[in-house]
């Protein structure tokens, strides 16, 4: 290995994905002596952080290791941080980024933790970040995987991928975000692994609203098989890799993500199946589940390719009104027989 | 459709899965005034199911419907029966087989519900079905899928597949057992699909396994996402299709069966991650789950062709008592930091 390792990791966001990534990454360095800082938008957060070593916004449970710090200021942050971790919400990531960017060290290394296409653009996170930074595809990383943040925080053994396309540098991060309960492999497949970490969101949406409706296990499956039988199609006419979506980043995330029931998107379709309206479901959330918010981009993304993404379609269409929880059902089932392969 | 419709339909079987299915069949050709009749072992059964029409050891809340009928008499279900529909112990086939097949009809079409592989002989079971009947294979069709039958008893939407190598059988079966709540779909892949419902019960004992130890759905997803990959590895050096098994008899199946507690796999395996000795288990249990009998020939038959099954191999090593549960887990779980496509 060739690069050095970093003299210090930033963490931009402070929610549960970001904080609980920041510990990994400081039990994964903890020996080496490198400094993990986490960037707050709240001063309070950062401030708990620092005394309490807590984030209980977030993480209740959690006590943060030793190594971690935290500030509100971006440029304290990011000054001397050689891998910069982006966890912030992806429709904002575009207006931070362009505050970021003036602090990032000129080689720094930026790792998106984002899922969800821009809106307007449709642009994927790490597009969104080539466009403003302009760093080479070389030092722009992403990470997915079956990675509920909860139970990585209870230091549950957990598996990831990190996307670059330069190997080096996936196994330079991948190096730095190994602690004993937390295993990253690495792909060269940018796009398959980012976009398996978006669709998967709206699969879940589906499979949500299943049971919310009260259909079973085996329906469940069905939805959750085609759905990656879409998401796969969508991959390939993008020039993804069948493979991608075949592994943790794509199947196992898609798995892990409609069985908990620790999922936003799992938990905002059984709303919807339970009859609730969307504005109610937003309101009874913290957080809107980013599946609503990509719905409709990766649809028109589909669109723009002319691939068939049918449960995605349906879960658009419930999301803006013109069909009803209970008619998804029955679309999304009731086909013509015919053979496996022409299924969708 | 040239084919015409079958007489009388049999199915041989009258635990959960045969009677559940023959309770499809009724429902679908109830309309064309096609009887259904169920081969009970037990005299019992048999009038239960003619006096009361419910199956109350299996299917506690169901009602069959009345174009059910069942006996105990072999010669009486088989004669005049077009299509016959197998649904016994994968274990008792061959021997069930020497008796039924005095009485089958020359051209009637078996379908097999029975996932398993023979002991002896690693033989799948429309295999066995084959070397006893030597009927054509254009005869002989397997139905796999998704289809827990407890969901299907109670009429929860489900899909299935239908696989033979002749279209045209598989397209008729389907025709016969479309009913509103049950949609098959045809391959002509028998090979994987038949492979995909043995291996997902031994990939269930895995998840189970992590379950009873109380791991989350990170770990779990990341197993059946290995699981998957093994099975595909092994079915593709058999002369089976990949998109068999990224279809419903694969993919689909395996993640119902390891999301379900109505699995019998699954809750084997979550009574010995919890510490149970196998004997303890199969104590517990009314059937044993039929991974724990068909770990050993699957392993042996990946041997044989040389292909890589880590996750199988630790099941059947768990079950032969050669490595602990808390062991197996760090074995799947530890290995080299490398890139995905290696990660086995």
């Amino acid at each position: 290995m060739t690069k050095p390792l970093p003299r210090k990791i930033a963490v931009m966001g402070a929610g549960s994905w970001g904080t609980t990534f920041a510990k990994v990454l400081a039990d994964s360095v903890a020996d080496q002596g490198i400094p993990v800082q986490i960037w707050a938008r709240r001063d309070d957060a950062a401030n708990e952080i620092n005394e309490r070593h807590t984030n209980s916004r977030y993480l209740r449970e959690t006590k943060l290791p030793a190594n971690i710090s935290a500030s509100s200021n971006q440029r304290e942050v990011l000054e001397g941080a050689d891998l910069v971790v982006l966890a912030i919400p992806s429709q904002s990531l575009r207006r931070e980024l362009a505050v970021f960017k003036k602090y990032f060290e000129p080689e720094a290394v930026l790792l998106s933790l984002m899922k969800g296409l821009e809106r307007g653009t449709d642009l994927r996170m790490s597009e969104v970040i080539a466009e403003i930074t302009q760093f080479p595809e070389d030092r722009i990383a992403v990470l997915s995987g079956p990675n509920l943040a909860m139970e990585i925080a209870r230091e549950q053994p957990t598996a990831s991928v990190v996307a670059c396309a330069d190997s080096e540098t996936a196994q330079w991060i991948a190096e730095l975000c190994s602690a004993p309960y937390f295993r990253p492999y690495t792909n060269d497949d940018v796009l398959g692994v980012e976009l398996g970490g978006i669709v998967k969101n709206i699969i879940a949406l589906a499979v949500g609203m299943c049971d919310g409706m009260g259909m079973g296990d085996n329906t469940k499956s069905t939805v959750i098989t085609r759905g990656l039988a879409e998401t796969t199609r969508l991959v390939l006419s993008l020039g993804g890799r069948l493979d991608t979506l075949a592994g943790l980043s794509g199947l196992g995330d898609l798995v892990a993500t409609c069985s908990s029931s620790l999922s936003r998107n799992n938990t905002a379709g059984r709303l919807l199946g339970q009859g609730l309206f969307l504005d109610e479901v937003n309101d009874r959330m913290s957080q809107t589940a980013e599946g609503i918010k990509s719905a409709r981009a990766v649809f028109d993304l589909a669109r723009a390719h002319e691939v068939e993404m049918p449960i995605t379609e349906a879960v658009v269409m419930v999301l803006e009104g013109s069909l009803s929880v209970e008619n998804m059902a029955a679309r999304l089932l009731a086909r013509e027989l015919k053979s496996e392969g022409e299924q969708n």
